[in-house]
């Protein structure tokens, strides 16, 4: 099948790798010829600009940072919709807002073509392993037609509903990651500074009504989950700012909603108050340093006299 | 075994009603004579006092709704201190804070006996199945002279480290509880706001990083898991004025060790309106309708003009 | 002297009016034609766009709901800019992101115009009795050319530094405003539930550190403070969809510049719950009913058994 | 007049020794032999105890740190209730929850006293300067009584209601007093992010809804008050961990109460987070530090990626 995939960075070079490997041709469009270059190596096909990127293909995916970048990539002088044949879709596997996807819902059926959100959770590493989840907002039929080729480069294909709703998929779950994280941290610490064995916590929450992700996979503390970015110093993961991203988007989403989200509003100010510490690339689970660093210094004692 | 049992409430009936199948020989207590008489029919001895419940006993067990009443349950004129034989361990298994604990072991130490915390979690229907899990706070060697007795009410006996740690461990587990719970209704509402099927929106968090058990077995989203309390009105299950006491004892705690503890402070002012609006006695997963209730009557839109 | 002037809303018609009684001459121009019908039988001159209202004029003022109107006011074919004759000064009162204020002062000075922001305070009264705050935006010596003109709308013309440090101003006043409104609602909620008769705490707080004009001059607490809102039940007065408007201007410039605003996000859930409600419409103190309401039907001890 | 004053610290001491100016007879007591001394020299009579010190006076006062003091003070063996004559007032100036004042109360009525709580603000400054705030929980006539010997201590001596609402009318202008400091800290550190100038932010809000105590006069932004605690390295003033004391009065109150406090939840745990850095001592404006110490070490832009 051929295909357009516009936006090579850590997750989409490897998501394109994937299509490449399943047999698919593939034109490649990014602002970093080094990106192009090494896709070309593995067989794709350089296009000039989005507009040449989906030119004469089957499918467009795009994988790229924010909202401003897709639109800009669709609506450009020499973007997808100025090439795209009629009929095509347009898979957009960025994180965005549900607001802008149903705006280039509109933008893209403007011109005979249909545009999915189809955002992914898995990391860089199930990227690069072809192991993504990919959540899909569309119509039954056209989820149909793009399970085939989301297939090459994931292994989870869910139909979450309507156009917009895949955004609201992730977005919810990683509202619910982010608060949940913080917890973990904040009970964690408390466990620490009250005297009992971390890892004997954590193995008592994780069999017990506590048990999350966030606490038997990824459990912040150093030393309670080998392999665990804790366990290295906070390095790779999922990062602070990108965790801070999605839960601006979730905010603003409820906003927007008029829905209150009092614990996601501040597991925000959490993440950002690390990133305001220069802290914006560790993994997001080092939030439990604002619970544990530059501790024990008070009189550490119940009177507050 | 010869048992002094002490406090027949929702919880401390049923436990003791499992050391009696177990063949053990129990003196009761309780202010509620129709609780005693519920036992003696079971094959329980009464006693007139905590004092005479803990006579020629080889252990004590307590079971009470806070360390106020454990406080004269142990140290009354005739509490379990002026009867119990010396060398005899008191096992108790409310919810209290470790300051307490620490107290009480100091006033059972002068009197030449062992005092261990062994919280439960498992609820009344684990108090009834004799499933309960206990988290044991004492040395290594009293861990092992009450494991057996505590086999006959549960089926984890967790050993938790000294003296406390048993309720460090449940303040711990029960704050992360109170905080993902209060998450999950957060985000599931703003899936629910923004359009998408709430099913469908469980089964994503509870196959990807959201995924926890106020999720995947507890989600407060009525329609999502059959068998919660939120397909039954919020009915029987956890109330939110024990979550409110434990999620209590978890910020005190922090303010006694000058540990911030900021999800869990906003998650208990969430659970505190809750009971302010009547809800005190509803399962704490009603903590969603703060999120649900009188919502859509606001413009919905995202002008805030 | 001539002005062109559009945005003829609560705030703006207003204005214009007493920039007519001061003896200038005004082009308007709002989609209202009621609005503007008003103003022309006032003596105004009714212009067919914002690019005729700008034409020939000596300055241009806009007063318009949020930033996506001004930016289509200033560069729509038959916009601001179209228009405007080289020199002259656009004066934006309306209240938006301190970040458009620097893309529109690019655009306009593109065109060899300046763009100053001169957000308001004072609410429709001092709109119409023309003592409305201007915090103006802009170099020492466009400030000294505006002032003449933004006197006959207000009493206090406060230069705040350079282009966007107005709209900064009005958003950090806003964010302690709704902050500590909130604040003075759970005190005096929390007085109240403990016994004090409120009028007598209002006092104390009025006199001592806790005072704020929150509650010395607007206190939401009913029977407080005569004329305020709350004596009247929470009409007129500043709509809490605009304190919403303005917490949101507030986190969303703290992201940009990962600046933590805690009590800021956690304050605009509050409001927001209040909007989804339905209230968005009553002055924003109105946020005390979520601490009033329903209350008083909790068990009301000590004791969350 | 003859009076008993026990508890001779920062506050204590000052405002004895007010006492002896006005030419009151004074027996003190405190287990700090030097205070004492102190005390002496200046004409008072040693006690050797608070029962020797409460025997044969007119009026009993106690300023100490927290309500187990004054617990132990009044019912120890040789404690005030062992000594004190019938009918003899006891005034309670120390800030404790206004539960343990109606016990306190409830035991001093057996013996046939009265006790009043008459909580104080205005610092050590104030108790040196004799113009201390007082205010009275209790019936009008033992207001008009103990009226005249606390004017010699204090300049506004307020009746506040029955006994305990001199607590509640301290805990809640204490709870406004947390919150809008925060808040200011959090505005005034935000518009410096925004590149304001906040010596001028300062006026700004000083003039405008923004107005508050702790902007007005105690603003925690250096270079905006002179002589406030910011502008002396947050050396002397109100110490954090006292803030943290009385917010933790405060959210203990709500919680027997059933009443949320969302802000002063959040507040007390930006201070406890202070406290538990070792800043407990510095004055509780130093919350400030909080939004900007290791700032601008993020990428400070509005990209999350």
């Amino acid at each position: 099948m051929k295909i357009g995939f516009i936006g090579l960075g850590n997750m989409g070079a490897p998501m394109a790798h994937n299509l490449l490997k399943a047999g698919h041709a593939v034109n490649v469009f990014d602002l970093n010829t080094h990106a192009v270059q090494t896709l070309v190596e593995a067989g794709a096909k350089a296009a000039a600009s989005p507009k040449a990127a989906a030119s004469d293909v089957e499918c467009v995916i795009t994988m790229l940072p924010a909202a401003a970048h897709v639109h800009s990539v669709l609506t450009a002088e020499d973007g997808v919709l100025a090439g795209i044949p009629k009929g095509v879709v347009i898979v957009d596997s960025s994180t965005i807002d549900p607001a802008s996807v149903k705006a280039f819902a509109a933008l893209a059926s403007q011109r005979g073509n249909t545009f999915v959100d189809a955002p992914v959770s898995g990391g860089t590493g199930g990227a690069a392993a072809g192991t993504l989840t990919f959540m899909v907002g569309g119509s039954a039929s056209t989820y149909e037609q793009v399970k085939p080729v989301l297939s090459a480069m994931g292994k989870n294909i869910v139909h979450c509903g309507d156009t917009g709703t895949g955004q609201v998929a992730k977005i919810c779950n990683n509202l619910v990651l982010g608060i949940t994280m913080a917890g973990v941290a904040e009970a964690m610490s408390l466990g620490e500074a009250l005297g009992i064995d971390v890892k004997v916590l954590g193995g008592i929450i994780n069999t017990s009504t506590g048990r999350c992700w966030s606490s038997d996979t990824y459990n912040p503390m150093p030393g309670v989950i080998d392999g665990a970015p804790a366990s290295r110093g906070y390095t790779g993961g999922f990062g602070t700012d990108l965790m801070l991203k999605d839960l601006g988007l979730a905010t603003d989403a409820a906003k927007l909603a008029r829905q209150p989200v009092y614990l996601g509003a501040l597991a925000q100010q959490l993440y950002q108050t690390m990133s305001a510490k220069g802290a914006g690339r560790l993994d997001f689970s080092a939030v439990i340093k604002l619970y544990r660093d530059d501790r024990g210094q008070g009189s550490g004692n119940g009177d507050a006299r």
